[in-house]
């Protein structure tokens, strides 16, 4: 089949890798009708050292489920599944409370002999704690807001939970990235009430207005502290979602969040240090978030995509065949495309 | 009046100051009975460079009303009263919520023209707000025990509520100083069945062992770490109560905690920056804590003293004149002290 291959900084190569196959008894083998390109995977993107041992891309994935190990009882041939960004049994004490992402059993897509989401098809490992069928045909329209489930909205939504977003509060995201819009639509979701979004690109901040931000900051830095300050009687607000990943980004959160407040992040870290010292100490800030258990979320955000009350597919804004996605990669580090939609 | 100043590290003098009297109609003064010396006071007694305009040093104490404002409406001269590490109105937006620390009208003692903790008496601002009464005698066997309330009882507790302590759950705490030793209390208070005291000073981790630590690891560092995990399984445990505030007591939180988990640091930061990279955040690590509003916690802890089921006061190890303070400092600062009281 064809697949994916990182050979280094802005080295993506499609090329003809092994057909999967079920190896264990739990595998099912799934063949994929949609699949993007993540945020995330721009880092590796930017700054991977040439090497001979490529990565295989990608873990965000639907598609319809082709064989099934002797094992597999929850799903069968047929099946529309959508898989989290990281596979899990589900059954571990961490799958239990609901943390899939430190499954004992677990593991990422690309690694360790199991294929990468942007290709033809997958082994999935424990096909019964990883997938989730969604009642839908491969043809259906909603398939790109389902696709979102995999990875960005359930990310954006763990942001939001963790924080402890209630009705009625207010919110800082942070990053108008497809995270960012993610989570403006949680924050939205679990009733807060005045959502601050910041970001400086107009398209993107307009599609975060569509999903419910009430502002938008396009400073940064000091000014767009002092933004968020003023929309927030002085205080910043009760709850910051920092959908970035970088210092800077963290900066601005703990400059953004009110006495007492949390701040969540989701965005991948770049860096090994916190900026988080006295003065944030004597304000009793809290940092949570981290990756998101995407599984745990799946089911309950499901509803709100197949009864159309949001519409996270509309960050995808561009669509691309997977023999073209180099220029999928390239679009969205240039940032011309916000997410980019692969139809193998 | 006779008060503990600081000129500079290693520089700790008593000395004449002017009497405190009422200025404001909310304000109190109050003639102290009880003082200590706090783990905290030592960092400044380490570090701070001469100045010719010292610091009126401590924050803790309790002692009898003497006189009040006109505004004064709940408490009267001759109540014996005592205060939180620092003053609040306990009306504002802040208070209300139980974040005294960041009252509108709130601030710390022996700063902008208050008296500090060690010496004969305070002006105390927001004396409705701040004081606490206590329902005992001047004469009380109970006042060290009542004393820990003005901070490291309360500070304990702090790390233990914002960590989510509950019934069942495992705890590691990281120092064997006062706050340590009161957040192991603190953690057997809220139910914690495993409670891990790490910490190497013998005297001190025995005393931890009469307030509830089911174990005591003395390694530091990774063989820290290593045998906490030894103790849960592999995984650490679910709440870390970091009660330090140098960089190594975090690293040792992180290495601590159970994924998923929570530490929360009351130990007053050291360093500007939390080593909080990518490894912990795939574990979805909170890190929540912060200056303890001891104001909060006053009434709720006070039963438990006086009812005989705690005994924090037990850490004080040493008593001594006010005179004396100085010998106090040093004492607790070459670690032949775990916790000086102070009889003006």
């Amino acid at each position: 089949m064809r697949a994916t291959l990182l050979y280094g900084a802005d080295d993506v190569r499609v090329e003809d890798v092994a057909d999967p196959g079920i190896r264990n008894p739990s595998d099912a083998v799934v063949r994929i009708v949609l699949s993007c390109i993540c945020g995330s995977d721009l880092w590796p993107y930017k700054s991977l050292p040439p090497t001979d041992h490529p990565r295989q891309m990608g873990h965000e994935f639907l598609g319809v489920v082709e064989d099934t190990g002797a094992g597999v009882r929850g799903i069968r041939p047929g099946d529309v599944v959508v898989a989290p960004f990281v596979y899990a049994d589900n059954t571990c004490e961490y799958c239990r409370e609901g943390l899939q992402t430190s499954c004992v059993h677990g593991g990422r897509w690309g690694l360790d002999g199991v294929d990468g989401g942007q290709g033809q098809a997958v082994r999935v490992p424990h096909a019964d704690g990883t997938l989730v069928r969604l009642p839908v045909g491969e043809d259906s329209e909603l398939l790109p807001d389902l696709l979102t489930l995999s990875d960005i909205l359930c990310t954006g939504y763990h942001a939001a939970r963790t924080a402890g977003v209630r009705r009625g509060d207010s919110v800082t995201v942070v990053g108008d990235g497809a995270v960012g819009l993610a989570a403006v639509i949680s924050a939205k979701l679990l009733g807060a009430e005045q959502i601050i979004l910041m970001g400086r690109h107009r398209v993107r901040t307009d599609l975060g207005r569509a999903f419910g931000a009430t502002d938008v900051v396009a400073d940064r830095g000091e000014e767009g502290i002092a933004r968020v300050r003023e929309l927030t009687g002085g205080q910043g607000t009760r709850r910051v979602l920092e959908c970035v990943g970088l210092t800077d980004a963290l900066v601005q959160s703990f400059g953004a969040v009110r006495a007492g407040g949390t701040i969540s992040r989701v965005g991948a870290p770049q860096s090994a240090d916190v900026p988080f010292g006295f003065a944030d100490f004597l304000r009793n800030i809290t940092l949570t978030g981290g990756v998101a258990p995407a599984r745990a979320y799946i089911e309950e955000l499901m509803p709100y995509i197949l009864d159309g009350s949001i519409t996270p597919g509309r960050v995808f804004d561009r669509t691309m065949g997977l023999e073209d996605i180099a220029d999928g990669y390239r679009a969205m580090n240039d940032r011309q495309a916000l997410k980019v939609l692969i139809r193998p």
